[in-house]
């Protein structure tokens, strides 16, 4: 019998497609990679329904590739060697809050606005926050963070279960309710992360936090980003409960200003935020301003009204749509190197000079409060110089990060983009890694040719 | 040849020891489990050393069991096979304080009151402190937490990088200096809480705090441990930034009475600990006040003395040894559950009952703003009766722990004691974590009989 024929004897007809559109959609993530179409998109309900697809793809040894939203950034999402998309957006309920325990379980297709909107209610909210609205699925699988991570740490940190469909299609959990444990080896960290290449998370239980007494957000502009880079480095060094500290370079802050019809003053910009208790928070930001007019920032605007507050952080999300709308027809590439903070402003540094010499006009943005940083850059795929321009930037930038004992990925993940570093960053424990993944999945099954090993491809 | 000679080759031969007090010293751990020496010792002086004497383990195919101070409480130490016990003390170094990027790197057999007061020196603290002084690759060994993990987290969130000596000899890195990474399996989380079943730790980065700006202690004694409790949970749903929160029986109050001179009063009573700015601090010593006084609480006293404080702590520190004090001859079995926040006060509860039931005069303590508490047992290991007894006991709790979503072991691992329950807590998981040590040391080289499976014992 015909594999797809199976497909729809166990998953209703509606729930297996190969209509040309659907397939599209599950071609392409929002980057650079080229698209390639899978096979089939299943829609599964729920575990069940995925263990079944899994032992399909087994028996005839097809690729199973997970897909949350297809926002990410290195091509993870790319069935390149065909096979079956299984989409979870059909698996998008909210199941339970636990308010006493700070804890919350979703399933796979649950997104992060989403999940955000029914935490309200409870007086609580979902800490990481990728700039785009990714599915928690997706999140967990690329281990992804944002804003806030300075402070609340990123995706592994807030995972304390998940509910996992293995390439056997067996059905595990990772964790449990526990704070903390001791007991058995780390999964719920080792899944995390994983890309789709070690198994379906199915169901996840997630930390979350109260929604703080008080919360102040805060834009300071600067002349350079080296200033920029050391206000950040003082106020991390001054033990400041800081929650948010973003760094959005002038040409970037340029972009924000177009597409959100902000005023933000075009030159090295932070925006911060503040959680905490009223008199705490009053003291830190005594202490903050202190310290940004040491490094000589030129303006800052404290703000404690949410409407000013929300207004601010829709901007700083919305940017990379910003600098995408600013080149029509061009697809982004975006670096994510992460390196040790006493080690920041060099790298930046260093890329802003790559960007001079080899002939880009990206912005930079990141995460500077956990030494992550981004170079957006818009690129015309059709053109082969290019893409290779820009590949040898990015090479450029991760060997920068990497000879200083940093990560060619802080957040988006390898995905297929950068396969070609792990040897680089990991050494010997690639041997490791790739150990891993074939005592979980000696047939590849899942996500074959992402993360560790580049596919043949179909 | 003998493989002893061919470590005396490797190590000279002060470094390899038969000597029966040597074994001695390596054959127990703190704990009631039943002591058994190894062949034989070793103390390396460096990772190519470890390489080494694991070459000549594989290919002997001899057990190694790796040592740091051996006070661990689930006989993880005691080389139930036979084989090398392998002793970090001679690895005893601060490698490097890197200030800027709060991280420090050291070597496995330095303890964590060394470290401390190497940190001291730069204003910056290390925040695991189990109550014994263990060795910081003992604790990232068991994944080790204590009285300040309610604030900044269990040894896996402090581990950065490890390098470690893998069972086929060849020495890896599992992270790195960045502060997040998505870049391939997370190793670091896998190989912290791995008991030296995949490798020996030869070198740990870790990451550290800044001495906070202000501290407060405080005590706050009650007429019943469900007001306290009750008060716990109140005082972490209110979102005051804890940084310890410790419950203490009754009965073990008076135990620390008489260990440590003191006279606080013996009923149940919460330890805290408060850090922030000047401001901050006050704001939320008031509403704990608050919080206590609307949980009946009886008597609080909040120190900021730096003598007071100290005073304090080493008294709770002290504790398990106060007991062990109060029972000359007979060993120690501690519990160690991690309950949901919600389930916590039931537990205790449970607990108490059982101790009663089964004839117990133990006192309870706990991590409770992580659900971790501890029933300290005082047996006497010659009377099978009340070893029966108190593994019933541990039993009961546990079974009450895995019914309400928690772990059977919060913080001190599985060793030999907890591993009967690790197919209860993990399911098929367990298969997984199978799959992954055999991946890792196909041979069983490395603490064999300890966290998935029991050994023949030799
Ligand atoms: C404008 C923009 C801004 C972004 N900013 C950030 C940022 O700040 N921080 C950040 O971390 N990322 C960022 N990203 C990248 C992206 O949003 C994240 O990688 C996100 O986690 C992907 O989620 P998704 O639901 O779209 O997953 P997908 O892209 O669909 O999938 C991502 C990976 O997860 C796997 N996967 C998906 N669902 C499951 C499941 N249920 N079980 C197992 N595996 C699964 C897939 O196979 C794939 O390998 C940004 C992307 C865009 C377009
Ligand atoms: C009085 C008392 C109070 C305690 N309180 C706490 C507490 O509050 N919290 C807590 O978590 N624990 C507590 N413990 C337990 C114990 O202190 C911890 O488990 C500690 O982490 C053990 O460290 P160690 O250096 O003594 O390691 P050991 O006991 O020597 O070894 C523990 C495990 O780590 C492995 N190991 C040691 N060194 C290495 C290495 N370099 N590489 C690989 N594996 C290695 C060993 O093989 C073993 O499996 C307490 C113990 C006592 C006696």
């Amino acid at each position: 019998m015909n594999y797809l024929e199976e497909l729809k004897g166990i998953l209703g007809p509606e729930q297996v497609s190969v209509n040309e559109a659907v397939l599209d959609r599950h071609s392409r993530d929002e980057s650079y990679h080229e698209p390639v179409k899978p096979d089939a998109v299943v829609f599964p309900l729920n575990a069940e329904e995925v263990r079944r697809v899994m032992k399909v793809a087994s028996k005839h040894g097809i690729p199973i590739v997970p897909f949350g939203l297809g926002t990410s950034l290195e091509g993870h999402v790319i069935p390149y060697s065909g096979g079956i998309s299984v989409d979870f957006s059909l698996m998008n309920q909210v199941i339970e809050v636990l308010p006493e325990d700070f804890l919350v379980k979703v399933q796979p297709g649950v997104t992060r606005s989403q999940l955000n909107q029914e935490l309200k209610k409870h007086g609580l909210f979902f800490s990481v926050d990728p700039g785009a609205d990714a599915t928690l699925g997706g999140m967990a699988a690329t281990n992804a963070s944002g804003t806030t991570s300075v402070r609340y740490g990123v995706m592994r940190d807030q995972v304390r279960d998940l509910e996992v469909v293995l390439a056997d299609g067996s059905i595990i959990h990772t964790g449990s309710l526990a704070v903390k444990s001791s007991s058995g080896y780390n999964l719920n960290g080792l899944f995390v992360g994983s890309e789709g290449t070690l198994g379906c998370f199915t169901e996840l239980t997630l930390q979350v936090y109260g929604i703080p007494e008080m919360i102040v957000a805060a834009r300071a502009s600067f002349e350079t980003i080296n200033q920029a880079v050391d206000a950040v480095v003082s106020i991390l060094s001054a033990g400041i409960q800081i929650a948010r500290i973003e760094l959005v370079d002038g040409q970037s802050v340029a972009h924000v200003n177009a597409y959100s019809e902000t005023d933000y003053s075009e030159t090295p910009t932070l925006f911060l935020e503040f959680h905490g208790n009223e008199a705490g928070l009053d003291q830190d930001i005594e202490f903050a301003k202190e310290i940004l007019t040491d490094h000589e920032c030129q303006e800052f605007k404290f703000e404690k009204d949410v409407r000013a507050r929300n207004l601010l952080w829709d901007a700083r999300h919305n940017l990379a749509y910003a600098v995408m709308r600013a080149s029509p027809g061009k697809k982004m590439m975006v670096t994510d190197v992460c390196l040790p903070i006493s080690q920041l402003a060099n790298g930046i540094k260093s890329a802003q000079e790559g960007m001079h010499e080899l002939g880009f006009e990206g912005g930079i943005v990141g995460h500077v409060g956990d030494g992550n940083y981004h170079a957006i850059l818009m690129i015309d795929v059709d053109d082969p110089d290019e893409v290779a321009r820009a590949e040898k930037f990015n090479e450029r930038i991760v060997a920068f990060a990497l000879s200083r004992g940093g990560s060619c990925t802080g957040e988006h993940g390898v995905g297929v983009g950068k396969i070609k570093y792990q040897q680089q960053e990991h050494g010997d424990s690639l041997h490791v890694m790739k150990a891993l993944k074939k005592a979980l999945d000696p047939q590849n099954l899942l996500n074959p040719g992402k993360l560790l090993q580049a596919a043949e491809r179909k």
